[in-house]
């Protein structure tokens, strides 16, 4: 690639003064907060290819309205939070965490748990990340309904698509309730005690989507009241979870510290989705992975679309 | 029920003077020792069911020899048990038990974990279990084969099913080793430190069969010394596990009390296939889940075998 381009890799600091200056940027370190005010005024880079999944830290408004194409590492992260997802429901099921516990004293108590298969999930969130866990929950016998934007009929991966607004009647009737929507106006503090509330008693909630979707003493009440049976949250509203966030000690939450898409292939597969995308760029052909500036996430229909049509100067 | 036959429940001790007087016996306390001290020297029984999928207990020589139709549980344990193996091959993948760690010491510590999807395992164990944990893995996207007694291809269900002795060629490309065989003489001390070492360095072990298999002395050799990644074990060579069995401590080992296929539903499970085989039984017609006394389990072409001809007296 440094022979097809002038490669700077700049730190939080240097943004403002390189990114004048750069006709692509590589969001690397895809946490970072120091976007908004490091771009410029005018001019800036018209393509910007993020590593990861989610884009909600690029939806400021200069480079929403700007003309840079954004794109994410879609493709990368799905089947690990997929495997994540299904790997928390049966440990939620089976009481794996209370295994490990007995373990560690040297305790034989065999206990009766849960089988998966037949129950019934909601997946919250359309895009790849939603997609891939409603095939792996369905492989597991766990019949699964997807809810994203729109009601779609006869999607060819996963059937029915329901519309976001038939979520809360789905709610009522899952076993597991798994947020992997990315964060929009519209799932911002959208698991909060009415939400709750609407579930099926003693139901189980999963959030590989963004911490913000949750309000967490909602969450909290609700474990400890015991209206949800149990949640698995890899997300938090604040990252890393400070060591006296009472969620660590919530009845029946497995607290995983926002890794379930990471891989020891993940570099390497965050590595081909952007080389790939600048063979595409350089060659002024449609990239992957473009991400709807409206809607914040890439639309389900991946028809690569078109780049700047002068291609890269 | 009580309608039609007349119900004695009994304990261990009354078994050698009940006996005798019994048309079926439903074995409920399927762990019992009980039963060859107790079989009479002739008659007894002509129905053996098992409220379990194992009947290695049940193989003593007066009841292999007899006429005593065998039947087992077939069906009310192999899809939990899936979910199990499935379960601990994600969380040993994820490393859960270590994220269960630092949750209980509020440290929030990201690691780097491994992708199932794509990996390689290889189940021994032909039957109904076997089976249902090789159609579960695969729908995880880890390729898997199946090794039975004999060597079968074009199955239905499965594809090729290979030959036990092909089990060593197979143990040296797999990421993931699933034991859910029968105790039979041919597996009895299998896993030993000749068969880890001929396992790829690093791979993981399940067993959800019986806790003979295994050496355990080499089990953990292989586990304090690398060759075995990890483990996950469900059954011992004695049961309940020693508080002062060095296995609980184990590296990388998951120990859960046999409880991988006890699931809520297991007694309404458990009745309904003894209630249909009673009913069969009366009738005169073919049983299901007919053991095969020379092999040691039910053969998976699954035709109902004819029951005593003559029916109950």
């Amino acid at each position: 690639m440094a022979a097809h381009a002038e490669l700077v890799c700049i730190p939080e600091d240097r943004l403002a003064a390189e990114l004048p200056h750069a006709d692509a940027l590589l969001v690397w370190e895809f946490g970072t907060d120091a976007l908004p005010g490091a771009w410029p005024e005018r001019g800036g880079p018209r393509w910007v290819h993020t590593a990861s999944a989610g884009v909600d830290r690029l939806m400021f408004p200069a480079l929403r309205d700007s003309e840079a194409i954004l794109t994410n590492s879609r493709g990368v992260f799905e089947q690990p939070i997929a495997e994540y997802v299904a790997g928390q429901i049966i440990a939620l099921a089976k009481d794996f965490a209370g295994t490990y516990d007995r373990q560690r004293e040297h305790v034989w108590r065999h206990r009766v748990t849960q089988r998966v298969w037949g129950t019934r999930a909601v997946v919250l969130g359309g895009g790849p990340i939603g997609r891939a866990v409603v095939r792996t929950l369905r492989a597991l016998g766990i019949e699964t309904d997807l809810v994203g934007r729109t009601r779609r009929e006869g999607d060819p991966e996963v059937g029915t698509v329901h519309a976001f607004d038939e979520l809360d009647g789905l709610l009522a009737r899952a076993d597991w309730v798994v947020c992997a929507a990315p964060l929009t106006e519209q799932t911002q503090d959208l698991f909060d005690a009415a939400t709750f509330a609407r579930m099926k008693r003693g139901a189980r909630f999963v959030n590989v989507g963004r911490g913000p979707m949750v309000v967490e003493k909602d969450l909290l009440a609700a474990l400890e009241e015991g209206q949800l049976g149990g949640a698995a949250l890899d997300v938090f509203r604040e990252e890393p979870l400070p060591a006296d966030n009472p969620l660590w000690d919530a009845p029946n939450l497995l607290v995983s510290p926002h890794m379930s898409a990471d891989t020891d292939t993940w570099l390497d597969d965050l590595a081909e989705v952007f080389a790939d995308n600048f063979t595409r760029w350089r060659a002024g052909r449609p990239l992957r992975n473009v991400v709807d500036k409206e809607l914040g996430y890439v639309p389900v229909a991946d028809a690569p679309q078109a780049a700047a049509e002068e291609g890269p100067r």
